[in-house]
């Protein structure tokens, strides 16, 4: 059995855990893959020598739990806490990695407590690096992805989703799955859900904060914004009788970043990528095609948002001259997690002098696919060095990841008795 | 012999010259290709059913001349007409063309008259959309090429200019190189010479007028400007934490736009490229590069507004924390035509009747290669539709091609008898 955890010790276990990656910089750990599969031996095996049963499911998402609790007894309410094992591609060792050993840990240390069973959860894929589908590793885990979907869903090579996951069940990283429609069966039900993660963004350090308390995780809007003028040669054509849709882009994407600074925080809107065409020196350009994307807590502000780029962006290409078509290329909805989790999880840290703000999740997680489907769900963040996240260089310092460990104890001390009533 | 020619006739001998094309939209006629040796047999065939002899130079120039006039005799000025033969990819059927028609028809028109006499002449190579070395006709011809220049030059196949020659000399389409450091020789000296041209721009459409007569031909200097900011998670980063490149890059564009708009005319500043890295939705780009170019006649203003940018620009990178590199990627000097034979051709239209109005040419011809030789060189351009260049659609009327003709023809009138003396 080994010692009880302390800050370095579970520092250790986290840079154990980046080992398992592919060739490259950084971390990279697809789902199935063969580090991704490595890993999930080596969560099982650090598992059982803390005294804990791992079950699998189908999907290869793992649990991590006292031998009395029973997978599959959807009668009985747990309280999961973890986060996913995959990564993206070059990506760090705290994105995901952090809460799952942390799930790890603190199944450990509240087994075999009465009230609600605290059992450690660990996702199989929520990056979407190796499927273009989102979260499925937590939707699996929840019952809610449909047999279509083995077929349907394929990786970048061609590779179905049921080819690859059959493969990681002959090395024993998947469970079978179920016949019929619904080949994912929940192992557990899942009265309430924490997650613990790093903030992949500068708030918490700016502020010198200890904690972020999620209350809310953004939704998005994705956009394809097509600027259409005339190509004109650069030299013959006088500035007044252009129509350069480069020009008109620019200023949209000016516009863009106005708005949101002026809607304030949580709003973003960003141009993430332009495509000019023809592209030579020596033409205006005749087309420009925006990658925006638009994201808030709320749904109204968040239409609102969208709304207006689009109005403020109709009246520059007029004014131009141009022509502007507009496609929603993919949204996501905003979700509000457990406010009462989160009321409990500020007076705690309150109680506990730590320094914590409420704050809104500018990225997807884990949690809301829970807090969707009805579990009292929570985010909690610990602050992430320059805010930098998906890179090589992406770092929390142990004593921050272990604070948020300690808190998330504490918080499952207070909430758990309350809940079996 | 052919019939005197007019408008329609003239206009015959364009179509059937946009007939040697390569296949696709469009006119592609690369030099020693073999479309381009097809239309350089028939311009000779055409030439001699004139009563005129077809001289090949060394680079596959031609001229067309009367029998009197020898090639090689440098001691005798004369007056060359005329302008390219080859086109960009998919060009238009009026770009080079009409002045190389208009050359043969003047040199017809006009030989055996007393006075300097009217050579017609087509360049084999303008657009560099073969070879990338500018006006690489004119320069031969001009006698400006050196031997070092034809195993060094190489198209983008990777064959060089020699082996390029070398087949068109084979096919009867240039005449052998001289030996030693200067492999081309000038057949003819050029006192004066006057390119009649297609405008390629909106300005004499717009305007309504008939001729334009070019008095500077615009310098350029293109400039790659590199922005460095921060990569950002577009959910995570508030807007206010950002260093955004693609941002800074639009107000750059913004920048360029206003500079030369309040320059006025004939300033150009014009961003043709603009890449982003990463160039993906969800993240704030840390890198953007954008192509510009700046144009004007008059070198000191090309240089104010090249500085004038960098300086807006540095400021816009200062305030938004970004890194801004800008590197000279390739410059012309503005070029001064005659002012003398544009005083006479200013006259000349009034007197006739003609609308028309000085101007600088914002595009690059061969004209400003045979001022800087020290050849009395004089521009005309005629109207183009919609400004359209470079492109299928490039269309001036029979009527309008023909005008520009007489009103050249009545130049050769009235300026030969005066610079024989």
């Amino acid at each position: 059995m080994p010692e009880p955890m302390d800050a370095l010790g579970f520092d250790d276990l986290l840079q154990r855990l980046a080992g398992f990656t592919a060739p490259g910089g950084g971390v990279t750990r697809f789902v199935y893959d063969a580090a991704w599969c490595s890993a999930h031996r080596w969560l099982r095996e650090e598992a059982l020598a803390r005294g804990l049963v791992a079950t699998v499911d189908a999907a290869g998402n793992l649990f991590f739990h006292d031998a009395s609790v029973a997978p599959g007894d959807l009668s009985r309410p747990v309280l999961l806490v973890g986060s996913h094992l995959d990564s993206v591609r070059g990506g760090g060792r705290y994105d995901g990695a952090y809460g799952a050993l942390a799930g790890l840990a603190l199944a450990a240390e509240h087994r075999g407590r009465g009230g609600l069973p605290v059992v450690g959860f660990v996702t199989g894929e929520e990056e979407q690096s190796r499927f273009d589908s989102p979260m499925m590793g937590a939707r699996t885990l929840l019952g809610l992805s449909r047999a279509g979907e083995l077929d349907r869903v394929r990786d970048g090579e061609g590779v179905t989703w049921r080819a690859a996951r059959d493969a990681a069940e002959r090395a024993g990283c998947a469970a079978p799955i179920a016949p019929g429609d619904a080949p994912f069966r929940p192992c557990f039900r899942a009265a309430m859900m924490l997650e613990p993660h790093i903030e992949q963004g500068p708030v918490l350090e700016a502020g010198g904060l200890a904690l972020g308390i999620v209350t809310h995780v953004a939704g998005y809007r994705r956009l394809r914004y097509t600027v259409t003028g005339a190509p004109r040669h650069a030299g013959t054509t006088p500035m007044d009788m252009r129509r350069d849709a480069l020009a008109g882009a620019a200023e949209m994407v000016l516009a863009a970043e106005t708005l949101a600074l002026a809607a304030g925080d949580p709003a973003r809107a960003t141009a993430g990528d332009l495509r000019v065409s023809p592209g030579m020196t020596n033409v205006s350009p005749g087309g420009a095609e925006i990658g925006f994307e638009v994201r808030h807590a709320e749904p109204d502000r968040l239409s609102w948002l969208a709304d207006t780029l689009a109005e403020r962006c109709r009246a520059i290409a007029i004014r131009r001259g141009l022509a502007l078509a507009i496609e929603l290329v993919t949204t996501q909805p905003p979700t509000s997690l457990s406010e009462r989790l989160a009321a409990l999880a500020e007076s705690l840290a309150r109680e506990l002098g730590l320094s914590a703000r409420r704050m809104v999740s500018g990225a997807g997680h884990d949690t809301m696919e829970f807090a969707r489907a009805g579990a009292e769900s929570l985010l909690i963040f610990v602050p992430s060095r320059g805010g930098v996240s998906h890179a090589a260089d992406e770092y929390t310092s142990p004593e921050a990841l272990w604070a948020g460990v300690r808190f998330t104890s504490a918080l499952i001390e207070r909430i758990a008795p309350e809940s079996v009533r």
